[in-house]
């Protein structure tokens, strides 16, 4: 059992001043203040410097494309796939997945995150680096069509989730993770929200990225991808939809109906000129509305944070109401909403029974002085650095900024030797 | 003299890998490689692992507004000003004002920021601030119309001006500052732009900053402010332009005619709901773009980087299209283009005969890993803590994040006291 004490905590309604949170095993047993304990504890943690929220919950990215990071930047989405990214990609070994995996853990834990929802392939190899590390995830089995070769990929996610899903104690994770409708036959997308049904596990994809997108396929089916999958039963399967940034009233309401969430990458569609998603429309539509850093090659970083205030940012310029989305709902954006959009149910509260993914934030910094309101300071002023000690599960994954789970400077030798290799 | 040896240098116009800086007094005598040395190093900075870059310039902010950090988010500019900021600061003392600065100096040179230009009062009590810190700053003077005050107050201004222009050996510089064409009379703006010519200043000011100063003002004048400052003469000053949101086709044409400059505050506009600036029109006029972060009320932090890179996202994502402002070009904006808009002409850039204005940046962070191209790493991956070292006039100011020239500690303590009584 573990005693964190003094501290200031985000729980779901309150700010406790001076409280207590204590953790038995994976679990939060206790927060609140002024209990008299009688238990031994393994360890006590005083937090009387510290704020102590949960952990930042990552719901979309592509955590082993920190191997990309920074090597092409400033151009536009589809050069940037299939002339840099994707024949990187097909030369990448599950190893190298592996450990471009372990790094983006490594910085994303640094950040304050303790749950993510990856997008990728070689996934049996992502999977070990979830483990390895102790993070929490939700491993999206990347999909696309490819001649008559669906059934037999169905099949092969199939065996993936069912080796992986809900295991770890219920730390990790599985799902289908089609690509998008204009890399997936509409066949395809239909037979795997069938089985992720079936399977009772989410739908991961990007949708509506790009106005291009929408217009080929306007073109061809005359209506919205999101349309012409709500009418094959898509939505019928829990749903977690990337980026959604062109869209028109049916799609929001099609998403809200469905009760699907969307994943804002709003520093990812900025960057590639995308476009700017309309949050004032989503917030309207009151959807649940989770934050992801997409991959560190079209961000280029993973902390969470820096998503979580350009949301505020583009809520509030868009609209131009500066009250729209104030700080305590961003903080439940990043924590709470985005757990459920990726299938975590008791994640992302300091609550008793939940999960003990907890993380401590330095009060004393100067970025952070005075440590007035505690959303406000996390929305707006907080830095990656300020975060002191994260838990994931119940378990210390970084101490003092220590990773204490792998060895980061290995990690980081491994990963600048390989894109060596990579780009030589 | 300061040898900083084997760093990744961002100069001018080029990377050099595995390069020397040495720096001379307050100057930068020598930035290249392979050169063998007779001289004797008063110290040798071995930069192996770092990233050698000139440090970042704040071309707008309000250094003690630190004080008000987070005590009023959410809510609009107006509302914001009238009902909280304005009453707090009319009890300030300069003592008050003299530590709000000190704790901003800190958190800038914390995240790499070399240069400030300050818009404030108890300017007497800032400068002390910039002395004690060591960081390098133009300290504009407040001004707004009282009554028949107005040519007292430039008097009090001028004086000031007069004391702290081009002192500490060119590390500070002084101008005044108007607040805005909405708080300052037509006539006394113009007397300021008359004096800042005569004294060979900038004039430092707030110009269109949300719509309804532009309406109200159309009403009245039947043009726009800048119009209007242009029949009189006041761009015949060197202007520093905070904000600009609201702008007409001839509004950019006037900056661009007069090369003025803008401080872009993206962060502070969308926070606060006045809008998005214009960036793609602004780059179409090719103006002179430095960048700022307002006060650490409205934004709330004092990391330049992010509205770095939100002014990059800003223009990609307005525009549609991720070509515009590479991040080259963002770097200088945020060094050398900004140090010109406020007054500094050898500033921003590692070059012999420059100022030794230098930060390095730690390239085995995680989140910089894999340190691929500079220019990128610095716009889109790093955070503030990622800066290890801060050199401003050839002093070091940080080493190993730790701030030598005062006692960090004691002025958090010093602050955090401070609030609670304004608060309280």
């Amino acid at each position: 059992m573990i005693l964190i004490k003094n501290g200031t905590i985000i729980t779901e309604n309150e700010i406790i001043d001076k409280g207590d949170v204590v953790i038995d095993a994976s679990l939060i047993s206790y927060a609140g203040k002024g209990k008299q304990y009688k238990e031994k504890f393994d360890k006590i943690i005083d937090a009387s410097n510290f704020l102590v929220m949960p952990g930042f919950v990552n719901t979309h990215t592509h955590l082993a494309m920190t191997l990309m990071r920074g090597i092409s930047d400033d151009v536009p989405l589809q050069k940037w796939l299939n002339e840099i990214i994707f024949p990187i990609e097909a030369k990448l070994t599950g190893n190298e997945v592996y450990i471009g995996t372990l790094l983006a853990i490594v910085e994303s834990v640094k950040s304050g995150v303790t749950t993510v929802a990856d997008f990728y392939f070689h996934m049996e190899d992502v999977a070990k680096a979830v483990k390895e590390t102790g993070i929490r995830a939700n491993l999206g089995f990347g999909l696309a069509s490819k001649f008559d070769m669906d059934t037999l990929k169905l099949k092969i996610a199939e065996k993936f989730i069912e080796k992986y899903n809900n295991t770890e104690n219920g730390r990790i994770l599985a799902s289908f993770a089609p690509h998008a409708p204009y890399t997936c036959t509409l066949k395809f997308m239909k037979a795997i929200s069938e089985r992720a049904q079936k399977m009772n596990v989410i739908v991961h994809t990007h949708l509506h990225e790009t106005e291009k997108e929408i217009t080929d396929f306007k073109r061809k089916y005359g209506k919205t991808p999101i349309q012409k999958l709500e009418e094959l039963g898509f939505f019928k399967a829990k749903v977690n939809a990337a980026h959604c940034v062109y869209m028109e009233d049916t799609d929001y309401k099609i998403l809200k109906e469905n009760n699907s969430g969307v994943a804002l990458n709003p520093q990812s569609n900025l960057k590639l000129g995308s476009g700017i998603p309309n949050i004032p429309k989503m917030i309207e539509y009151n959807l649940n509305l989770g934050i992801g850093t997409d991959g560190a090659s079209s961000n280029n970083n993973l902390a969470l944070i820096e998503d979580m205030r350009l949301t505020s940012f583009l809520a509030k310029g868009v609209s131009k109401n500066p009250e729209l989305l104030p700080a305590k709902k961003l903080v439940e954006m990043a924590t709470m909403t985005g757990a459920k959009n990726i299938g975590f149910e008791n994640v992302g509260v300091i609550k008793e029974g939940y999960k003990a993914d907890i993380i401590l934030i330095d009060k004393n910094a100067p970025n952070l002085t005075p440590f007035t309101d505690p959303y406000s300071m996390v929305v707006y002023s907080m830095e990656p650095g300020n975060v002191d000690t994260v838990i994931i599960d119940g378990k210390i994954v970084m101490e003092n900024r220590e990773i204490l789970t792998i060895d980061e400077e290995e990690v980081k030798k491994e990963a600048a030797k390989l894109v060596k290799k990579l780009l030589g």
